[in-house]
């Protein structure tokens, strides 16, 4: 992965003088590491070493026979799928129309659409043949989210009807220990696998919550995870200007400062969108705090925005060239693969200059190369990050370094990076709107 | 449809004022109509009523034997794609992995990925038995969009290797009149659709940019313009408060001048995401602007965002209600639908109080309702808008409500709705990078 700050728009002396600011964060997290276990909020860095986890899983897997496994229903929502849906979409998903014959598929069933259920229903009915196709993986961290309870139930049903059998036999469960739902669980004999409870949704897809339907997919998740681990490491110098995520959250913080609200995710790869997906919440959710920690009301925050080139160009860099200068991007592409090279070659090309016989890899670089050089004309700020590959390990080095990018900011900015108190509000009133109609 | 404004924050004798500032620009608008034709940038507006375009369609449907077509190869980025997406989305793409069997599907090729169009590739060989099951359509405006004569020149190779036919055996043109490409069309004999000049990109879903791959799909363009049409001719309607582009214009003017700058659609139907995507193009770029009409440097414009109802609560809600205030919503959703109701039913869903046995269009109803409270306790605008259903129809009527509240907001903040300068920047920079490449 390479890492290029230069038209950041921020100078390395401030750089580095907020480096110093977060030094004892730094130490606290490689403390965190050092003592191991699930402690603090901030254990979530712990996962990507978590050997028992791992052999959980592994062990599920035999038990189950993911191998058998024909499509992985993911039940969640939220936290509890956007790390997986990243990873299946940029590996497979984003294909999936293209290669009907490609097995496992993930289905993801996350808020409950009564149109997505009746679809589900009926793929059931006419395209899975034994119960042992299926697997379903709920995953809820307090066990009691009602899209999932909902997805779970109706989704399952479909199961039972065609072929008569119970929960326990085609689910495994992934929650809080001693949830509502685990006890449910326990009693019904459905297997189990927990979530450390202070590992938070947004920080959980190295714990069981990723590992389980990654695994059950075939994604080497012990490769994933060094790859993780070691750029936690990284992550965790102190000093250097060679921590990515010390020198993007000093930058982001920079220009949280200067009052610019928007940090724009720029994916060069349609596959990434559900990456960028993923990071929304990561930053919406950790930096969107009415109040500090001193309980003073700020209203902090950054609004995550996610764009895909080429095609947003098309469409948002009017706005993201001519309009407020509210904005600072990150550039996400990968390495041009030159593994199977494509070029236009027929006399169509030729109604573009200089596309004919060029390849198209060298095409999008000079895209992305052109968007870049307007923006330093109009003076927008942007980071450039280019990854070598997409495959779990590159995009598992990314997460990590994004997860710590916003625990930094957290603590930059004087919030609490990993709850979300404001979202109990709507719950809340939900319930009123539920209870006023039975009633 | 359904338009609540009520917290929106603004007074309505401040939308009155503003309603009255418009009123020069809505005789203008109707006698645009009036005349007829499109000899203004307005005129986009007279596409629904252009019976011509429409037995052009027609004419090429019986041609091209779109009955059939299995794949509609959708080849166009940003305004000549974002419109057909929107509405094949909403109908069948949500669910295309899950109805493998359901025909025709649409293919997009947007950006020129060296992934997607390999998978491409590859889908041909496997899966397309005979020519006249695959129809392409290419969409450039300027005829010399770069990544679409890229991706019609490779994907098309896929089909002339398989069967050894030619590109006007199976691709249809819409471009300009007397674009390169129309020329190139004309003396190739490829069948050509024309896009009337004055007819912007994002302004076209209902010339026959849209309506060419959509009759394909076998929508009833028929009735999706005469829908469209009266929205037109409501949103006409010089000074009812009935009005709804004009009401939701001045809603959105007066959070511009209040200094809020993101327009987020939360959209509670995961199936109308691309919908979402579709009003972004059409914002961003028509209001994102360095100058005003007079050449004054203002930059201008809102950033839309999308947000997916309920997926999003679980990702943003932290962000839209705890941090800063700087949105206005509009949140867009479907009456419930009653045709097929579902609900939970077994033990597993005793886990979360008041579900059992409540259908999911009620939970659903419950939880906007809910999220709308946590809204107006937390004193963030907002606008509410119940479709009838997700129909062409009802997609059409509002895409055009908002062709036309964008206009008026063009109007209303005093600059070209219907340019894009920045654009060339990023364009002219890409050249440079090509040519110093190739030289």
């Amino acid at each position: 992965m390479k890492f290029d700050y230069k038209h950041s728009g921020v100078e390395k002396s401030e750089i580095e003088k907020t480096a110093k600011k977060l030094q004892p964060y730094i130490t606290k997290l490689q403390g965190v590491v050092k003592r191991g276990g699930y402690a603090s909020p901030e254990s979530s860095i712990n996962c990507v070493s978590d050997d028992e986890t791992v052999e959980n899983v592994i062990r599920l897997a035999k038990k189950k026979k993911f191998s058998k496994v024909t499509h992985i229903v993911v039940v969640g929502i939220g936290g509890s799928n956007l790390g997986t849906k990243a990873i299946y979409d940029a590996l497979y998903g984003q294909f999936d129309v293209l290669e009907p014959q490609r097995l496992p598929k993930m289905i993801f069933l996350d808020t409950c659409s009564m149109s997505l259920l009746g679809h589900f229903e009926y793929f059931v009915k006419k395209h899975i043949t034994r119960p042992e196709e299926c697997l379903f993986v709920l995953i809820t961290k307090s066990g009691t989210t009602t899209e999932s309870i909902v997805n779970a139930d109706i989704g399952f049903a479909a199961l039972t009807k065609k072929f008569g059998i119970k929960i326990a036999e085609r689910m495994v469960v992934v929650t809080d220990t001693d949830s509502a739902l685990w006890k449910y669980a326990f009693k019904e004999e459905i297997d189990i696998l927990a979530i450390p409870r202070m590992v938070g949704g947004r920080y959980s897809v190295f714990s069981s919550v990723g590992l389980l339907p990654l695994a059950a997919l075939g994604v080497p998740i012990e490769s994933m995870l060094s790859a993780a681990t070691h750029m936690r490491d990284v992550c965790l110098q102190p000093t250097s200007l060679k921590n990515p995520a010390l020198l993007s959250a000093s930058i982001l913080y920079a220009h949280v400062k200067k009052g610019r609200s928007i940090h724009d995710t720029f994916l060069f790869a349609p596959e990434l969108e559900s990456l960028g997906k993923w990071y929304r919440q990561l930053l919406a959710e950790s930096l969107g705090k009415e109040k500090n920690r001193e309980g003073k009301t700020v209203q902090a925050g950054l609004t995550p925005t996610v764009s895909i080139g080429t095609t947003d160009l098309h469409s948002m860099a009017q706005l993201y060239l001519g309009g407020s200068d509210e904005r600072i991007t990150t550039f996400v592409s990968r390495e041009k693969d030159i593994s199977e090279e494509l070029a236009p070659q027929s006399s169509l090309a030729a109604l573009v200059p200089g596309i004919r016989g060029t390849h198209v890899g060298t095409i999008n670089e000079a895209i992305l190369k052109g968007t870049q050089k307007a923006y330093q004309k109009k003076k927008r700020p942007y980071m450039d990050v280019v990854l070598k590959n997409i495959s779990p390990e590159s995009i598992a080095e990314w997460m990590q370094w994004k997860m710590m990018e916003v625990m930094f900011l957290g603590y930059l900015i004087d919030v609490n990076a990993f709850d979300q108190p404001e979202v109990e509000i709507y719950k809340q009133e939900t319930r009123k709107v539920l209870n006023a109609k039975r009633s």
